[in-house]
This record gives C-alpha cells, sequence and structure tokens, in this order.
C-alpha cells in the first residue's frame, strides 16, 4: 500500500520520443516486462549510473557506450531479471541485446543504452528480449509513457510517473518522467530506474548539467533502508531540434527547474511506495556548520531501525532520535544546542523536553500518514532535506518472502 | 527467544567482591532493578564508555569521577530508567545517587560509578535509589553474580553471565563477568552495560589496557541493528592483593585471554538474546587490505536490513551480500575477486556462482540456528569477525511495542 500515491492518470507524449512494451516472458507471465524507448536522431542524453563497485552488466556496458557514442537513439530496459552477479554471460546478453535493438532502429549498437531491474544472479534469458524486440519496433508510440511505466514495475504496487510543462519566452515544452524503486534506495541510488526526456532543445551540456543537478537534489535525497544496488540508472534525454539552449539562459533555468521537480515527484513516489511502508517521513535537519554534516544527520536518522520502527508506531521516542544524532559523528556536538519539531510540535528546546510538550500531542501528528522531523542543530546555517518512511512488519515480510 | 543461550547455571564469587540487589520500584514492579557491586580497598580498575556524543548522565560524571579518583569503590547500577536526555535534573539525580552510596560505604562519592539503563528521556527517581542502598549495603555478599545479572535486564530474555579460572604459576585466579544488552547493539558500545571482575592482582595499567583489548575483541565485534546508545558501559576490577601483575608478563597474558573469552562470551550473548533474533550469524570477512578494510565490508553487511531479512527466511540471496560488499566504500574492489561460503557450502567463486552450487544447500545450512557467512576479498592478507544476528518480525513488535 503505497503512502498517499495513485497511478499517473495521464502522462504527456514527448515530441522526438516513441515507446512501446511488450511481454516478453523473462520472469513474470501475462505482463509486459520489456521496454523499448526510441530517441529521434540528434537528440542529447546523459545517465547517472550507480556506484556500486559490483555495478551489473547492464550498467557496465551502458557505461562503455555512453563513452564511445555521443548520443544515444534507444534505450532498452527489461524488469524481473537485474543480470547482476552474471559474469561474463551476463555482459555478453546484454550486447546481444542491444545488437537486437539496433538492428531493428538501423543504428549502431553503441547507441543503445541498456538497463535492467529484478532479481541478481540469474543468467537473462536474451534470446526471450531478441524474439520480442522487432515486435516493439513495429508497436512504437509517443502515447506509450504510461504502459511504459507499468512495464518496468518490480516490486512496486503503484507505476510512477509524471508531466510537467515549460514556459519560456515564446514556446511550451513538455517534460515527462517515469521511474520504478520500492526498496534498496538510499543516496548513490539503489535499485531505482528512471527515464526523463523533453522535447526542449538543450544542449548537450545542458542536459548533462541538469541531470546532475537533478539526481542530486531528488534521487540522493530518499532512502528507504540504507541499501543500494547494483543497476540504479537515471537517463535525460532531450530531443528538441533547431536553436539550443545553453546553460545559463532563462529557458536553461526554466528546463532545469521543471526537470528536478519531475525527479524529486519521482524520488518521492519510491519512498511512498517504499517496501511496507506505512508513513512518509520528510527528515529536515538546520543549524548544521555545512550541507555535508545536516545530511549527515539526516541519513543517520532515516536509516536508523529504532527511529524507523517508532515512527511506525507513531511513537515520538525522542531519545531514539537524540541518539541516532549523537552517534552520527559530528565533532563538538552539544545536546544543549539542540531543538526536535515534530510537525508543528516543539519536542525538545536544548536538549530538554519543550515547556508544555504532552507525549500525545506528538503521537498525534505521528499517526497522520506523513509527517515531518526537523532537527535543529544549532550549530550553523547550513541545512538538509531528506525523504524517507518509517519500518514496519510489511517490510520484514517482503523482503523475507521476495523470492519464495 | 534467545539463540542457543540459557540462563548460567552458577556464577564463581570473586575475592574482593561483594553485591547486592533489591527492587527499588524504578520502573518495574516485583523485580529487582538497582544493583550494588562494592569492591575491596585498594582494587585496581577501568571503566569504557559510550561513544556517543549525547552521553547520558550517570556516563558523564562515571567520567568525571574515574578522572578524579584513582580507584572506585563501588558501582551502583539501576536498570528501567536511562537517565538520558534528563538534562541537569539528570546530573543532579547521579550526583545524589553517588552520594547515597558513599554515606552507606563510607567512601568518597568520587570512587562510585553510576551506571543506568532502560528508558530514554524520562526523570530518574533518585529517592528510590536513596531508599533502597542503605537495605542492600546490608545484603552484600560474594556470592551474588547471578542475582545480579538478573537486576540489570531490561529488554534481555535472559541473564547473562559467565565465569572463568585462570591457572598461572603458583596461583589460581577466577574472573566473573555479567552484562545485559539485547539490542541498540553495534561498534563503539551501545545499550549493553558489563562488569567484569577478578582477585588476580593485576596492577592498573594492566587492568586498562586488558580492558582496552577485550572491549576491542568482544562488545566492538557485534551488531544487532547499527544503533548505539547514550549509556553504554563496561567496567572492569581487580581486586588481588600482594606483588602486582604487570604488563608483559607470562600472568598477565593468561588473565588477559580469560578475560577477553569472558567479554566475548557476554558479547555473543547479547547477540544471541538480539531483539527478535531467530539466528546468531557470524561475519568472517578475509582477504583484506586491512583489518579496517575487513571490518568495514563486515559491518555493511551485518547493517544491511536485506540481507538480514533474508537470512530471517534462510534465503541465501547472495545478490544481497554482494550489493552490500559492492557498497562498503573500498577502492578498486572486483567483484572476479570475490569468494562465499555459508558454513561449508561455497557459493560464489571468483565473483560467480561455483561449480555445482545448489541453492537448497546453502538454504539447508542456514535453517541452522547459528552458521558462518565467510567473504574472502581476495585482495591482501587481513581478516575480520563480528557477530550478528537477523532481522524478523519480532524486531519490529519488540521495538514497536518497547513503550506502549
Amino acid at each position: 500500500m503505497a503512502v498517499g500515491l495513485t497511478a499517473p492518470d495521464a502522462l504527456l507524449p514527448v515530441g522526438g520520443v516513441r515507446l512501446a512494451a511488450g511481454a516478453a516472458g523473462i520472469r513474470y507471465r501475462g505482463r509486459d516486462d520489456l521496454l523499448l524507448i526510441e530517441l529521434a536522431p540528434g537528440s542529447r542524453s546523459a545517465v547517472a549510473l550507480t556506484n556500486n563497485a559490483f555495478a551489473a552488466a547492464p550498467v557496465r556496458i551502458c557505461r562503455e557506450h555512453r563513452g564511445r557514442v555521443a548520443q544515444s537513439r534507444a534505450w532498452i530496459i527489461n524488469s524481473g531479471n537485474a543480470n547482476a552477479g552474471t559474469g561474463s554471460p551476463g555482459v555478453l546478453a546484454v550486447r546481444r541485446s542491444c545488437s537486437a535493438v539496433a538492428a531493428s532502429l538501423s543504428c549502431a549498437a553503441e547507441a543503445v543504452w541498456p538497463f535492467s531491474t529484478g532479481v541478481i544472479g540469474e543468467a537473462l534469458p536474451v534470446e526471450r528480449i531478441e524474439a520480442t524486440v522487432p515486435e516493439l519496433q513495429h508497436r512504437l508510440t509517443e502515447d506509450g509513457w504510461l504502459t511504459a511505466a507499468r512495464a518496468i514495475m518490480t516490486t512496486d504496487s503503484v507505476p510512477k510517473g509524471v508531466s510537467r510543462t515549460i514556459d519560456v519566452p515564446g514556446a511550451r515544452y513538455t517534460v515527462t518522467g517515469i521511474g520504478k524503486g520500492a526498496g534498496m534506495i538510499r543516496p548513490d541510488m539503489a535499485t531505482m530506474l528512471a527515464f526523463v526526456a523533453t522535447d526542449a532543445p538543450l544542449s548537450q551540456a545542458a542536459v548533462e548539467q541538469i541531470l546532475a543537478r537533478a539526481v542530486d537534489a531528488s534521487f540522493h535525497c530518499i532512502t528507504v533502508d540504507g541499501d543500494t544496488s547494483t543497476n540504479d540508472a537515471c537517463a535525460l534525454a532531450a530531443t528538441g531540434s533547431g536553436e539550443l539552449i545553453e546553460i545559463g539562459t532563462v529557458a536553461y533555468r526554466a528546463c532545469r527547474d521543471a526537470i528536478i521537480e519531475v525527479c524529486q515527484h519521482l524520488a518521492q513516489a519510491m519512498v511512498r511506495d517504499g517496501e511496507g511502508a506505512s508513513k512518509f517521513v520528510t527528515v529536515r535537519v538546520r543549524g548544521a556548520r555545512s550541507g555535508e554534516e545536516a545530511r549527515k544527520v539526516a541519513f543517520t536518522i532515516a536509516h536508523s531501525p529504532l527511529v524507523k520502527t517508532a515512527w511506525f508506531a507513531s511513537d515520538p521516542n525522542w531519545g531514539r532520535v537524540l541518539a541516532a544524532v549523537g552517534r552520527s559523528g559530528l565533532e563538538g556536538l552539544k545536546i544543549e544546542d539542540v531543538d526536535l519539531m515534530i510537525d508543528d510540535v516543539r519536542v525538545l528546546v536544548g536538549g530538554e523536553p519543550a515547556e508544555g510538550y504532552q507525549e500525545s500531542d506528538a503521537s498525534e501528528v505521528m499517526r497522520r500518514d506523513a509527517f515531518m522531523v526537523t532537527i535543529d542543530l544549532g550549530r550553523g546555517g547550513s541545512d538538509a532535506t531528506i525523504w524517507t518512511c518509517d519500518l514496519g512488519h510489511d517490510y520484514v515480510r517482503i523482503n523475507a518472502e521476495y523470492r519464495t
């Protein structure tokens, strides 16, 4: 049960982007598990990939292709199998899959970016992908975004996607993004995939810079359980032609802000759909000496199983929050400087229960399905905001039963 | 339900150490919650305290007392209330508690070391401690160790204690230790308390060095959930008089090894009694470039909720283990060098499933209530071993319901 999240009603088509999804039977039966996204020739694109040292085969090949060919022409994505921990046969499978797409679209294999999500350590049945690609090529359509969002789901309970329009002097552009992910989520990305495209004529440099900024402000600010995946990726394409939008212009800023918004929506949707999540929690740390310090404290809180189980129980057990802050590794931290609020309930002031604080007040706001925890460290002017969820019985149930 | 752990049958008395426990009614009704340990005059002692920046009031006073008076004469321990996050009233409560003990035993208040464990953020009812101390003083006995182990329990399901005898040329000594802890446990210690004493005539320098070594080899090698507490402490006393045992002698080494063994027993008992634990898991990392690197990988595995829930399900989901190793932050890690074993089942060799590997074989050994996961990084000669447990439904139940 996703927290305050429903399937998108509709997603806007983006000129120059065509999609098709189909059932290749990779792992699931009776549902789409293969997605082909085709980009118009000349589109600019960029991709951010997992930092996990044991990157999956598709991530390694995607990195290789990005290095060889400046512009990607197609993205091929499968769900059900991560093609990770599969050694050299896994790499071969990705190459075959990219070649199949290249043959169908008459482009170079290096212009194809591959992505996979699903179970780790099982051989990818690439012959099923090869058999399905030509059929997908015939069904490519600009209206395929919502179907695409469904095809890439694994443990997701809701398809994730959002569209925005961008108004700049003399033009209106569209940006649409889809994503998947519901666990193994934390900074440096996790089993999450996101695909975002716009028809704005952003230059290659603009696409790269916007992607980096957007990933920092969205997928690097969420965590479900502190685990990261071997397959994470976020790709961004700009299809529009004509005079290109360069970094620093008014149009650049409008596009950047809209793309950040789309990525934040997708990132928050992943947390709302976090495995077993019953509450969506925003952790805001203020008064830190640096942004880095603020993030460190925020993630220490967000990763504490004791804090997360207390949230699950609507228990304002502030001692657990303080204990987490206290072990986050900051030099010279003073408890006397620390304030804590839950939504608008002042819990701690100067490290001690606030005057008139009633546990029942805090417990009441925590019964909402979304609330904000604010920690003020009282030692500087920097802050950070991240999004996470609670830890309840369903997390254990889902993760203990995933393969059985 | 502790994993392979039962209450100790008997604990050996240690000459020069007298104990008494009683029901002060601090939080619990009808059970002992206050423990007084008296050390013979002239005993040498040392204490290791939590590194949490928000140390509780008793930890702060204990640190202060240790700095002022070389030798402690008494340890006063209460369960049910951690006296943490309680500001200056909390500090005052500790001072009053130490003064009450000092008055009863006719010693300086600075010779009393205070320890507390239990709920955070509630005022310590120190008047109940003051009222109970004189009664405890009258009942001090060398045979009080097992009663003492029960008095310091909080969420523990089993009292924890162990005795060893030390044979050195011309003498036999005893070492007995008790401990409590069943969650918030990880390196740098957590809500765990341990009290160890020996009648060996160890010098002050020897006591300090042995304590540091023993804590490193025991309490710093365990983790239940990655959380640390504001109250952790391990104290060691040596009561024997006469010619003192100095560092580096044969007798020193015999005492050191026995004390390490006692601390490892207590540390492992805490994991076996880990909140909601159903399996006791030893994580051994070999072939690392340094001990630090090996510990980093071991703790990343042991803290991964995805790995821990797979253990709970007896699921040899080695992809999750590899993903954890891959994100542990080691430079230049190569998946091709990594081997993985679960007990004697070879799962991965060179980063790929071992020849003849059957998932059912691994699953079978994981159904045992204790097993060992061995990772060989294949890049150096250092190793590390830590002890941890799985993450199941009971962890959530216990931690979500602790205060309700």
